[in-house]
């Protein structure tokens, strides 16, 4: 499959590395396809990733990464055309994090709105899945977490097949399955464990840290 | 010790029964000390709680909780008569969810103030501790999760030897230990997680679960 990424920073190019290692193609698309450290990034992906504009990666991926900085993010999705992202399934990896007070960050939009809903709002033809938000980039791939082999990532979104499509490219990721907690607007917790995950992290000195659903 | 515990309900009765299974004696607060089951199922702690008003509960305790109803948790700690309180640990176990759409709940507050802070702001001379609120009832004492030992209560306030404190009393109900988050305000991520925490157990048909902090 061809997958497009919008975003360019560790985020979108640890998820693209995890889509060429399990066989798939990646068209990244950034405001700086020129930039060095890209290129020779993608050069070492050995042809199967092709650095081009925000509109390069929604119109040639079969499926869409947003993996742009929170601020950020709608305006990507309007400048790389919307109809691009018709009818496709959209992995929307965003954060809508407050960082205007500093370390550590808040909500841009509280409880009341997500950036999931957002995006959605931004794209209505496109099946939004909230997915991979809530951990981070060292986990998203080849997850490790000590004494813990059932492993979900907490998603959600209003698609049903959507969702299906997302849970088996987290299963090919080394994920035990999802864990689906409903339409869109259900980003708006998985967007609030973000503060908290930050906040933990700082406690534990790590930013590999892990939710982990646990059943008795 | 003695523990005050404001509130009779599931939370209440559960974290009751919790301390005097640690060899603690407890005072119920309530609004209804006279119902038979509230009186019955205290007859059955042998002497170890006494049922009495919320005023009785915050005086006697050395050590206070707060479990009641979210929109209801300010007004019982005025109630109760916020002098009482000073100088005390007092655990925060409420949440501030709202129903008003029906379910799943959302926040009465959004994540700019949580029921943590105005809870300190009510009582100002007491040392509140955000504890217990992120966990199922059947969960708080004797925790229980599959493959899992190492399991810890995510906490926040603003002093320190409180939580330290409620550390020690966790680790006696058979949690490893806690994870700190911070102040106080940290409490709004700590009552974030709820309204999430809801629609995972809708997900997965059960109530029992419980967030583990995993980590590589």
């Amino acid at each position: 499959m061809k997958v497009g990424v919008l975003g360019s920073g560790e985020v979108g190019r640890r998820l693209a590395g995890g889509f060429v290692s399990r066989g798939h193609e990646v068209v990244i698309g950034t405001r700086t396809p020129k930039k060095p450290d890209l290129v020779q990034w993608a050069a070492g992906l050995k042809g199967k990733v092709q650095v081009g504009s925000f509109t390069d990666a929604a119109r040639d991926g079969e499926l869409v990464v947003l993996a742009i900085q929170g601020e950020a993010a709608v305006a990507a999705v309007e400048l790389a055309g919307t109809p691009h992202f018709s009818g496709k399934v959209l992995i929307d990896v965003t954060n809508p994090l407050d960082f205007s007070k500093g370390m550590p960050p808040s909500l841009l939009f509280g409880t009341t709105d997500s950036l999931g809903e957002r995006v959605q709002r931004a794209a209505p033809s496109a099946k939004v899945v909230k997915a991979f938000n809530t951990v981070g980039n060292g986990q998203m791939v080849d997850p490790h977490v000590k004494g813990q082999k059932h492993l979900e990532l907490l998603i959600a979104g209003n698609d049903a097949a959507a969702k299906q499509r997302v849970t088996e490219i987290v299963k090919s990721f080394g994920w035990s399955g999802t864990l689906d907690v409903g339409g869109i607007e259900g980003a708006r917790w998985l967007e609030a464990m973000v503060p908290l995950w930050v906040r933990a992290g700082s406690a534990l000195n790590t930013f590999s840290h892990v939710w982990v659903v646990g059943r008795d």
